[in-house]
């Protein structure tokens, strides 16, 4: 049995509890929080706010905002045990060295209202030791099919792809349906659409899925659609997207 | 029966040719192109490249470029027919007065190389006559399950939407492509991201499922991001998208 314990009691500490309650050879065997507050959500476990009340455990996880997991990971009153954060954006380093380091990084968007299954969820793994990296892929396996090893400087990379493939997208989804309000049309009749273009380029790569007016550099549509652009917000994007389609494709001799 | 003539021999024109074999009570009677060149591709359907040789049919369906839309309409020897055409853009007013007018667009991403379920695909109907657009549902509800009336400024404001949910998302997931590749991370570790993503929205408005460093306005990843962007191009739409994220939700006093 790997006994684990949680620091944090956010959004990503919900969704591990939860992953590792259904995972076989894992307990979480205490929730860390700073505040009463959030620790409520944990019912079926132990759980403290006294940080030298820590319980005994294989692996501590630091589920907790990237600007909190140095200073909480210099806190802790433990030394030579297994410490990992699930952050994407931050170092290896930041960890304190009284400690075995490692990441534990599931590349999902997580929010308090939506269900999600950890099984087709990338978990990043890196640790310094091959041993804690064995205990790492053992638990990340548990709950997930799709189990990496990322250094520090891909996961970096990583994270910044992410926030173009979702955290952009996502705002382009919300402008699309904006523009569908103000012309009383549903945004549903796009949900296909959206669907589409995701799933293609698990088959396709997104340069060979390009369609639209700027790949084809259809001068009069990108005029028109532009005119009708009623946000100076939405119109600057548009032409910055346009412009970058087309130089990813070679301007055409006008 | 239902006589449908197709006129073009491009992405839309095949795909519809394709739908309707399947489909009860439709019938393609011949498929026109100006050209040779790509009628080849039509080896269930007669084909013709003469315009004055056009069979007679219940339906005339324009689906070439839209910029072609007009002059074809007005090159046609019919008169008193039902002609439509299947371009999100362009106004039922470039179809020529000779005949009756009507729009059949399919709103979906056709590419060459992807085979795509007509089931799905919500088609969007516009009519003058009331009979015309019986007709055109008929047709519609003969291949897919979702069928709107939409007038053509509301389809105009959908074309313009689908631009944002789906050329510019697909330029961010090529965007995001490319940085997997600079750091050699595989780009596939993203593709439950974008699932659930693109998933999200169907339960959620995209307002609500926004997260990220541009949401929770963490200045200090939002900077390290935009310093290890190496593109010029890609350094100003993390910018302007960040901006207009922040925007969205209010400026937190800082």
């Amino acid at each position: 049995m790997t006994d684990i314990v949680i620091l944090g009691a956010g959004n990503v500490a919900k969704h591990l509890v939860n992953a590792f309650a259904y995972a076989e050879g894992l307990q979480v065997v205490q929730v860390y929080n700073r505040s009463k507050r959030g620790l409520s959500a944990f019912k079926e476990n132990p759980t403290t706010t006294d940080i030298d009340a820590l319980a005994e455990a294989d692996l501590y996880i630091l589920a907790v905002a990237d600007d909190a997991i140095e200073v909480l990971s210099e806190s802790l009153p433990l030394s030579g045990r297994l410490v990992v954060h699930t952050s994407g954006s931050v170092s290896i380093d930041h960890l304190s060295n009284k400690n075995r380091k490692g990441i534990f990084y599931p590349l999902q968007t997580f929010s308090k209202d939506k269900e999600v299954s950890f099984e087709g969820i990338p978990i990043c793994l890196e640790a310094e030791d091959s041993g804690d990296l064995e205990l790492l892929e053992n638990v990340a396996e548990a709950i997930s099919k799709k189990v990496y090893h990322i250094n520090s400087a891909q996961r970096k990379s990583l994270h910044l792809a992410a926030v173009f493939v979702n955290n952009f997208v996502n705002h382009l989804y919300q402008i699309g349906s904006e523009i569908c309000e103000a012309n009383e049309v549903p945004f549903e009749v796009l949900a296909p659409l959206i669907e589409e273009t995701a799933n293609k380029v698990k088959e396709l790569p997104p340069k060979k899925a390009q369609t639209g007016p700027a790949k084809r550099q259809d001068i009069t549509t990108i005029k028109k659609q532009l005119d009708s652009l009623a946000d100076p917000i939405h119109k600057e994007i548009y032409e910055l997207l346009t412009d970058s389609i087309i130089s990813t494709y070679g301007r055409k001799e006008l």
